[in-house]
């Protein structure tokens, strides 16, 4: 079976409402027959699990799939081995993966994926899809048990990923930030991706949706933007170490 | 001998030279009589280790004090046991805690500084005073080896604290990530430290030299703005865990 995953940058465009302008990209990824996906809320932290799965849940209902959230689940591994598709939803990535270590969630969702279950994640939920959490934009509110993540995908991502800065301001930017990983993460790249726009893996094939470019780093190489007509699967391809 | 911390916020204010606007700071809170102080350059990433000597050597220069790296010493830890101040400063806390958990200069560094041993921090180096790393700012570039810190004081400091955001961007606002830190981790203040102030504590005294407010943040309290002249010493006692 082929790994298929749709990874967005972001669930919400600033001033529009919650996973709105992803939802055609998740109808089309999903297809026409309903899909009861799991969800996975460990990312949540100021609202409620079963606030959040109502959330989502009434987004992907208004296209034609549904959700359940792991949460009602007694054996959340088994959930896991069960599921038809999996969805890990966006807020602070280490209190996901520290949730995913805890419930002993990485080895299984993994196996799954790989065995062609579809996955679908939205910022905190498309980071944990990379080897490691190391590129993510959250504040480490609390021990993740450990950096490893997924590793669905040999490069890293950074969601949201950000040009500007506020004015004014002295701190770091983000591209600074990305300077700083790949001084001391050589060998793997990191994608920035921008907000409105996501990533679709099917095996060994990827492509970008969305109308921004990709800034793409690595150790020693010129830092470049990639169009999304451009081909970039050499993304996939893991580095030697 | 009394504890006396100088932790600024930011190295350097936008448009203005590195370390320049708290250099007469640094001066008052030195002395007159010259001090060779020990600095500790490991949050430095992207900077060369005698580049970033160099450049903190002149500001101090400028104000009549001194400083010598860490790195120029075989034995790191006698270097700190004999200084006679410590520097520490700004880049990247990750770096920087890795280094420092790495080199075993924790506790000797706790030790030398509640015995007096005058503190200068900023950036990086004004959040390893706090508890943990918990608060900063930024990407996780190396396990730091554990997430716990100096705790000199008992409370964590959020340097570059930044009201605004980068316009049309959906990401989380910087109290958006301070809200989900105080969620998980409820005994412990959060102090919004805003670019251009400086905390200064000696012994059980503490306050602040800037123009501008602290903005506090606890689980349960309501989330308040604390101008430089009110009395906040109720931040250095410990909290009941």
């Amino acid at each position: 079976m082929t790994m298929r995953l749709l990874l967005i940058s972001n669930s919400t465009n600033a001033g529009e409402a919650y996973l709105d302008y992803p939802k055609h990209n998740i109808h089309d990824f999903l297809g026409e027959k309903c899909v009861k996906c799991l969800f996975i809320p460990y990312a949540g932290v100021t609202v409620t699990w079963d606030d959040y799965e109502k959330k989502v849940k009434n987004r992907f209902n208004e296209v034609g799939h549904d959700i359940v959230s792991i949460h009602h689940f007694d054996d959340p591994v088994k959930a896991v081995e069960e599921a038809d598709c999996i969805v890990i939803g966006g807020g602070n990535t280490w209190k996901l993966l520290h949730d995913m270590h805890a419930n002993k969630l990485i080895e299984p969702i993994r196996k799954k994926v790989l065995g062609g279950t579809p996955y679908i994640g939205w910022s905190a939920g498309s980071n944990v899809t990379c080897p490691t959490l190391m590129t993510t934009n959250d504040m480490p509110i609390i021990d993740p048990l450990g950096f490893d993540a997924l590793n669905l995908i040999p490069f890293q991502i950074n969601p949201h990923y950000l040009d500007k800065k506020v004015e004014g301001h002295g701190g770091e930017s983000r591209e600074d930030r990305i300077l700083e990983f790949i001084e001391v993460n050589r060998e793997v790249y990191v994608a920035g991706l921008r907000e409105g726009c996501m990533f679709v893996v099917e095996g060994d094939k990827m492509r970008i949706i969305g109308q921004r470019n990709l800034r793409l780093f690595k150790y020693g190489e010129e830092t470049r933007e990639i169009a999304p007509t451009e081909d970039f699967t050499f993304l996939l391809k893991k580095p030697m170490i």
